[in-house]
């Protein structure tokens, strides 16, 4: 395959996390939504609000990874320090941003510009602004790195506007093939068989626990159309073997 | 004060986490169960299905941390690698262990142990087995690093025995304060003075929105029981006065 891989990392920032105070769903969601757009999350990170972690993560992802998602720490309280750890990690200045005061004034009239809320106007310098149509601070996007809110429904609106400067990779196709009834156990070293045969697909087992029992699903995963159908009737052809030897468990 | 503080670190393993095909759920569970151990989580990794990859996280976390609580990736099948990274990530060599292979006995009859299912008594040499009253296949515990499965159900099976061994830090006690109708722009710069005056506490303002509107709850955190009333008492003075302040927004 000739296709370019596109990359990225996920960085999550607060504190609220790490306490488990505050349950993170922007991994997830992003996750998802990025592999659709065809770019291969490979690394997630969870930091605290501290500075000089923000700006080594930062800098420890934008060097490997073509994108970095950024959420959290973008608000109006003192606590909110992302931006300006940013511009250090970019080693730029970061000032009141007139682009972002004014869509900020959209929602507050002049007197309800505190200055709390005029700290959600700092961008660093050289950077893009992006969209926020549920509140309107907006967040930012520079060189490689995009911040976003932390606050699900309004980093879900952030990422649509987002996605548009990002350029995808090449698809990536997937299938499923569910292994009801047959344990990964039974399974494990055949699947493994097959897997190493085919170096263009990759092969996936995952288990989960519900109502009681697990219940496995096995992912194909090519960039490769035909690989994909391929490799998939192989994990199939192989578990209707092993259905048919298998003792009740 | 003069208590130490017990960090930590956890690190999720799995390439279905960072597809978005599974969304992690032994995250958020980890960290409150730490916080309520005393036991601070100061940064949370999510890496692929990659030897190296795993072997980088692990010991760029367990030199930094107290303890490392790794999930996923030690089930039956090929993709299931974090055994032998682990020892790869500590040096020492890894086999199949008479101790795990006594109690998967308790689940499996000899017949059953598949070479797939024996790959899940690979523990690295030097290791303590972490019971796992749930399925059997244990956990293991190798320096400060504690290795669980990712099913959330065993994982948090896991964790209760793993736990036993962990050294508690002083217990963090945290209140919490409704900002209910306030909004953070308007109290952002009076929270910044509060924080800012009380250095032995640490206070974050955490927005989330819900049935159409922003909720703002402020959360207040020492180790001192004193300085947490204080600090608590301050923020909700700070409020009142505000709310007597405020226009309708």
């Amino acid at each position: 395959m000739s296709e370019t891989t596109v990359t990225a990392a996920i960085l999550v920032i607060g504190d609220e996390i790490l306490s488990g105070r505050t349950k993170d769903r922007n991994i997830g969601y992003i996750a998802e939504y990025l592999a659709r757009a065809a770019v291969d999350v490979r690394e997630a990170r969870v930091v605290p609000d501290v500075e000089e972690e923000i700006v080594a993560a930062v800098n420890a992802l934008r060097a490997r990874y073509d994108y970095v998602f950024t959420t959290g720490g973008i608000g109006p309280t003192h606590d909110d320090i992302t931006a300006d750890a940013i511009a250090k990690a970019f080693g730029v200045g970061i000032g009141e941003d007139p682009r972002a005061l004014a869509v900020m004034g959209e929602r507050y009239t002049p007197d309800e510009l505190t200055p709390a809320r005029r700290r959600m106007a700092r961008i660093p310098d050289g950077a893009d602004l992006v969209d926020n149509p549920i509140s309107k601070a907006p967040g930012f996007r520079i060189g490689n790195v995009i911040v976003m809110a932390g606050v699900p429904s309004v980093m879900q609106a952030m990422l649509d506007s987002a996605i548009v400067g990002v350029k995808g990779g090449a698809l990536m196709l997937v299938a499923n093939v569910e292994a009801d009834g047959l344990p990964e156990g039974i399974y494990g070293d055949a699947l493994r068989e097959v897997a190493e045969a085919r170096k263009e697909v990759s092969i996936g087992s995952y288990p989960s626990f519900s109502d009681g029992r697990f219940r496995n699903q096995i992912v194909v995963r090519s960039r490769d159309a035909e690989a994909l159908q391929e490799a998939k009737a192989a994990v199939e052809a192989m578990l209707a073997r092993l259905k048919g030897d298998a003792r009740p468990l």
